[in-house]
């Protein structure tokens, strides 16, 4: 990790997230209290930083003893508002496409995946704040610095963000290889969400619940599964070719 | 690299060639002579093995001094021949579909593109000698293990490979950016083979000279490309469709 990527100590990450800089998670050390720590929790949950309570020696491996109990890392990206993209897209005349990732986890897939759906035309890419890629300069090497123009969208509540995206006009497409219908017969039209899920375990159920039609690419071969930034490709360019984008 | 990837010596290198073993690429020090390094070299041509002459300091720095001049990658997968696989797929009665990837270097790229080909019913994946990604055990797992399914046939001229497969009656698709045609605008039908370039120049001019269509997957986003094995998904995809497999 580049050290001009971490912000260590109370004061400094307090001080860069009031003067807006993007933080993509926090490490805080274990048993830590103080008013000013307090103050920082409480910004950290204020502007929905995701943070984690670790033993100190997590903190000391990652950058010696300096740390004052806490190591943050700056995002590469600027995160958007959901609402906002949505918003938009509907009033500048299109039809919003977004694509949601329940927990993809590696960096070089995240990547990808962002470098396609910038050049696929997609309105923003939605992450949960928890068990998503660190979006570091790995992950924007690995998008070729699509992740400068994509926006993304990080929630809180993957759940409660696909609900706001159905109420807001947008069916919901989840990819899944445990789908019975192929993406080739099914018919992709209006504002859309494409939701794709984990390399290990897939979609979660309460997302696939939500959505309004589970699609699969065809698999011919011996191996059970596309990667997913393949799959991401895969629909997304049936999704462009049926919109005539 | 893995010691097990490695072979060290002149009579070790030739005995597991004389006994079959798949060898990937040598490093042979420059200014070796005698008898038997004739011998081993006239092996490596007669097998179809690229070598390279370099100094004794790289080998030096790949594996300590105890590598007598030679230095051997074996290969993670057993390579198929071309015409063996165009002919057997003519005889089962399907039309032969193949990905030509020239000069694609990047291991990752490589494994996942194997991995995709494989999903899609390819018949083969073809890639010259020189200058190719090495297929070894990050390519085997980037690949998801497909790379033990999917035929990789290695040619010394590519350009002449080609040729075979125009004269055998594929049409060659060149999938490049700098095309003008649109894939959802193309037909793809009958027996085939798509041509991806390098990440860094495209495909050779001899190769795009020889195909005969020029199809690109069209690009809305500001970033200027895709990353190669997206745009093999893409294609690879909508001939999927249009074949209806």
């Amino acid at each position: 990790m580049n050290p001009a990527q971490i912000i260590k100590g109370i004061r400094p990450l307090t001080e860069a997230i009031v003067a807006g800089r993007e933080i993509d998670r926090v490490f805080v050390q274990k048993g830590l209290s103080g008013i000013l720590m307090k103050e920082l929790l409480s910004l950290l949950t204020l502007h929905n930083i995701p943070f984690q309570l670790v033993p100190v020696e997590k903190l000391n491996r990652i950058s010696g003893s300096n740390h004052q109990g806490i190591i943050a890392y700056i995002s590469s990206v600027i995160y958007s508002s959901l609402d906002h993209i949505i918003t938009t897209s509907f009033q500048s005349g299109r039809e919003p496409m977004v694509i949601i990732l329940d927990r993809i986890t590696d960096v070089r897939n995240f990547g990808a995946i962002a470098r396609t759906a910038e050049g696929l035309a997609f309105d923003a890419i939605v992450i949960p704040s928890k068990g998503s890629a660190q979006i570091n300069p790995d992950a924007m090497k690995a998008s070729a610095g699509a992740l400068n123009h994509i926006p993304v969208c990080r929630e809180n509540n993957l759940v409660s963000a696909i609900r706001y995206l159905r109420e807001s006009g947008l069916q919901i497409y989840a990819c899944t290889e445990k789908a019975d219908q192929d993406i080739y017969r099914q018919e992709f039209k209006g504002p859309l969400a494409l939701l794709f899920g984990s390399e290990e375990d897939g979609i979660s159920p309460a997302m696939l619940k939500l959505s309004d039609f589970r699609v699969k690419v065809p698999m011919k071969g011996k191996i059970a599964s596309f990667n997913v930034s393949v799959t991401v490709a895969i629909v997304g360019g049936e999704v462009m070719r049926q919109k005539g984008l």
